[in-house]
């Protein structure tokens, strides 16, 4: 079971959905945590905070429902409709072999975190958080430019309070950027700085990644923003897209899974894709590959004789 | 907590609003476990099942919302909208000192029946039922005499599957009626005959049911229609109110209570009364109280000095 924070359009729905296209929706089940709103659109005008802060957020039944979801039990899940802003009629969600839980604060508590194998914090720079979010508000859920940024003004003590607080926890933060050293602009596809928190076992990247790949993805030891060590993986969006490939490949092979590398990773919307987005989703999927116990697949793969190949091919 | 289980119509209402209006809803948390429907009323007509069959709810919900509640916990609840016959927002529940769940099936699984301390099934005569179910239906959900009649057609197979074999599982079984032997038809006021099974521990009535009172009540020791021995409690309509009240006054002492016997019991709609009702509920009461553990309680009174009166004055 994985938990993905962050901020509102940091990118959730864009990671979740490439892992449930790469692994079938009766593989993973997929879930958004902000559907435990406590309040609809019309009662929140009387109110004194945003979605963003914890009160307007039935926190405790999240917990309890991730809880059941982690111990593999049905939840009758609350739907928050974004079209209309109303608290709808509750949907049975049965947990299938893997479960995703995004949204804005499913790693604000203890007893929810525990729930996770790996935790993760979408990052990005707050002036592509920015871009993303007026984007879609306005394509998708019919507002103007400017309430779009007056919202955000009005969420940010809340985001800096009980958002952002959220990386702290988090086994993997990601962060998609333009490289500035490049002279790179929100404009061109952005790369991917994905910190490795030593909490979990990450996969052994010293094979994955080898000299030859090294302008898709190198990995440097770093102090993050509180001066505590971590690895960072850098996944660079510039690279040719056949070096990036190679990486995902030995990624996967990592795995030892039999199946072909899956598609539907790296896709951004209905056209566009990501390599680097590619890399962080395999990452995931290894993780959650890891938290099953990966023993069966590498049993299956041992019988059809399939034998592992060297990395670097 | 006290799980209440009956076919519709036969009076669970009635008798857990005179436990919520006894002890006030600050102390007492009543649900109705039919909110539990799967589907909504327009869903309903294309399915070959009634409300009444467990496929038609999400029994395995109600049973985990039923432990949380007995731990203490919160539960978002779903709520199906008798009114509309839509499943609406949930609502979130939760559990005070005392919690009343009742409804077509809290008593269908073995996992929803032992988070209960004591369990109730009632049982009206039939005839008894129908005339309940008609009138309210007719008067409060807008349905015409004879759809009730053909939907209580339609329900019997499955009342007899799934609603009536709880009965075998209720540690109290309550039948109101009218005493045929005096000749009473069922616009008479209703006696009730109450089964007290020995699955649990039953207030010692012998102090309670004195020589005074026994044409109020008398306990008597008969076979069930199951063959099985059982304690029969029957509460007579006729008897004089005075003699009744000391029954409950009687009972209510044995509760080690320090207030005055509550108002509320015994309440039938806005206008009517019924003593041998007030009984019944003073006996879940009863149960109530030895479930949280009335050491409290006692010790309450005796500090304050308020000895145990005799049992028959």
């Amino acid at each position: 079971m994985v938990g993905i924070a962050g901020d509102s359009a940091s990118g959730k729905t864009t990671l979740t959905q490439g892992l449930v296209e790469a692994l079938g929706s009766d593989r993973i089940t997929a879930i958004c945590v902000d559907d435990y709103h406590r309040y609809d659109r019309v009662e929140r005008k009387g109110l004194p905070f945003t979605p963003l802060h914890p009160a307007c957020n039935y926190v405790d039944v999240m917990e309890q429902h991730l809880q059941l979801l982690a111990l593999g039990q049905p939840v009758l899940k609350p739907v928050y409709n974004h079209g209309t802003g109303t608290l709808d009629r509750p949907v049975l969600v049965e947990p299938s072999e893997f479960v995703i839980a995004e949204g804005l604060l499913p790693l604000h508590t203890r007893l929810a975190r525990a729930c996770f194998d790996v935790t993760v914090y979408l990052d990005p720079p707050e002036i592509i958080r920015r871009r993303w979010k007026v984007k879609r508000d306005v394509a998708k859920r019919g507002y103007a430019e400017d309430e779009v940024a007056s919202e955000l003004a009005r969420r940010e003590p809340e985001s800096a309070a009980y958002i952002r607080p959220q990386r702290a926890h988090a086994d993997i933060v990601v962060r998609f950027a333009p490289i500035e050293e490049r002279g790179e602009t929100p404009d061109d596809p952005l790369s991917a700085y994905v910190m490795l928190r030593p909490t979990i076992a990450h996969p052994d990247l010293s094979g994955v990644i080898s000299e030859d790949t090294r302008k898709a993805a190198h990995l440097k030891l770093l102090r993050d923003e509180d001066g505590k060590p971590v690895d960072a993986l850098h996944v660079h969006a510039y690279a040719e897209q056949s070096l990036t490939e190679r990486v995902q490949r030995a990624l996967w092979r990592a795995l030892h899974e039999p199946e072909p590398l899956p598609s539907g990773l790296g896709r951004l919307g209905s056209e566009g894709r990501s390599e680097p987005l590619a890399v962080v989703q395999l990452l995931l999927l290894f993780h959650l590959f890891q938290a099953r116990g990966g023993g069966e697949v590498v049993r299956a793969t041992a019988t059809a004789g399939v034998e592992p190949q060297p990395l670097s091919s």
